[in-house]
């Protein structure tokens, strides 16, 4: 017994039914895939995802109960493996069915369905499910939510988290870890945004190595401001959806707009003082 | 809202009747602490434990309702707040009742109670309880048990959990990240063992900081060998249980033997090749 059950979704009331849906059926194909496929299977690299990088069995079998959600509710989506789904609507589904998939397919439980629901290209809501818990956070874009930030406005002495420093980045990965008082890499980027958004840690960034993908951070670019946050990118590139899956960002999340600026200009190493 | 509620830990048929019951004396005063108190509230300096480190208020009143059960269940305690309870028992219970107390308090959902039972000094049974959704891991010193660790032996291509980097370690850290496929921080040692015990990841290390105290590491020197895995000092020393509380280790936990060594000659900036 190396893996504990799957349960179901807190999802709060109002949350756009397509969203729901598409949660809920991300939600019960983790729980199938989870039950029926040990650890190497869930992981084995099954295909090429529409974003360019390998899928594992885990990652095509969420997003084919997503995608098949998504045609049930008549809506459009854009997913990491499965690139574009054009149903002709106003509304797109932007879905990172797995966020976290290495922790998934190892039973590390901090893995996470991430969605929001764009209408003409423009994000208005999303949910992050915590998919080891059922815990859900629910935000629409320029609403204050039922959640908020620890309003920290520096770096020094921020608690932050951060993706795992690769060759590229060590030296920007470093200049933070050093101002920092507390470091964590919990591997599940839609998770430690949603911990940003609830106050318990100051900020969640990729510290200049380019890995984030629009599924990354387009759930944190609505919930987080929701709860008093800001959301950018450490390169000041814009964080738009955009259905070009080959565009990458340096994502940083943060309590504070004043908090993100200062976190961004050290991955940049323009910091002043 | 900005915190969940804690759930009643899932304490396994056939655990010692005295650390169940300071586990779930442990989990009580958690679920209180976190209802009555606001973050900054929980996270404030009340006191000095006696491992020498400040204690906060959460620290404060979940070692004191451990005390309460222990003086009830008539064994002696060894905690990282009070020190010793000398009960004039041959059982003494080794005790971190809040593993990551900085996540807990700020609510980031990974912190645990751990325990070990000691007779006449030697360690015998032990028990992990992740406080924020109740999952436990039990083991028997010397006896295989449910939970097998990955069978990794290697660090290269190894999904490794750190402790954070600090000045003085840096470039130890560095050492170990650059070999291993996945690092993580999650910040609560005791947790970071018992997923190493799953073989969801394959080993978790403080990479030569010497944080580590008893407390951190001794469930883990009965949990991960039931699971074929290895528990040590990245320098030698022996893991062993001193009423000393001023004593630190770099703990090494990982999923062999072969793993643990690699990863502390590593560490110590001794490997070959």
């Amino acid at each position: 017994m190396n893996r504990w059950p799957v349960p179901e979704p807190e999802i709060p009331d109002g949350t756009h039914p397509a969203l729901a849906a598409v949660a809920r059926a991300a939600v019960g194909a983790f729980r199938d895939a989870c039950a029926r496929f040990s650890a190497p299977e869930l992981a084995e690299k099954v295909g090429m995802g529409a974003d360019g990088t390998a899928t594992t069995r885990l990652d095509m079998l969420v997003d084919t109960a997503v995608a098949a959600a998504v045609d049930v509710c008549g809506v459009n989506l854009l997913s990491e493996e499965i690139g574009v789904i054009d149903n002709g609507s106003a509304v797109t589904l932007v879905v990172d069915p797995v966020d976290g998939t290495a922790n998934a397919v190892a039973g590390v439980p901090l893995s996470s369905f991430a969605g929001v629901v764009a209408v003409d290209g423009k994000p208005v809501e999303s949910l992050t499910t915590w998919l080891d818990t059922g815990r859900s956070w629910h935000a629409r874009a320029g609403e204050p939510g039922p959640w908020r930030t620890s309003g920290r406005r520096e770096l020094d002495g921020a608690a932050v988290s951060l993706l795992r420093p690769h060759a590229r980045n060590e030296a920007a990965w470093l200049r933070v870890s050093r101002r920092a008082a507390r470091v964590r890499i919990l591997s599940s980027s839609c998770l430690e945004a949603a911990l940003v958004a609830q106050g318990s840690t100051d900020a969640f960034a990729d510290a200049g190595s380019d890995t984030h993908r629009i599924m990354d951070i387009a759930a944190a670019a609505v919930l987080v401001p929701a709860a008093g946050g800001a959301v950018m990118d450490a390169f000041g590139r814009e964080v738009e959806i955009d259905p070009d899956l080959t565009r990458r960002w340096s994502g940083v999340v943060a309590a504070t707009p004043e908090l993100a600026a200062d976190l961004a200009a050290t991955i940049r190493g323009s910091e002043v003082g």
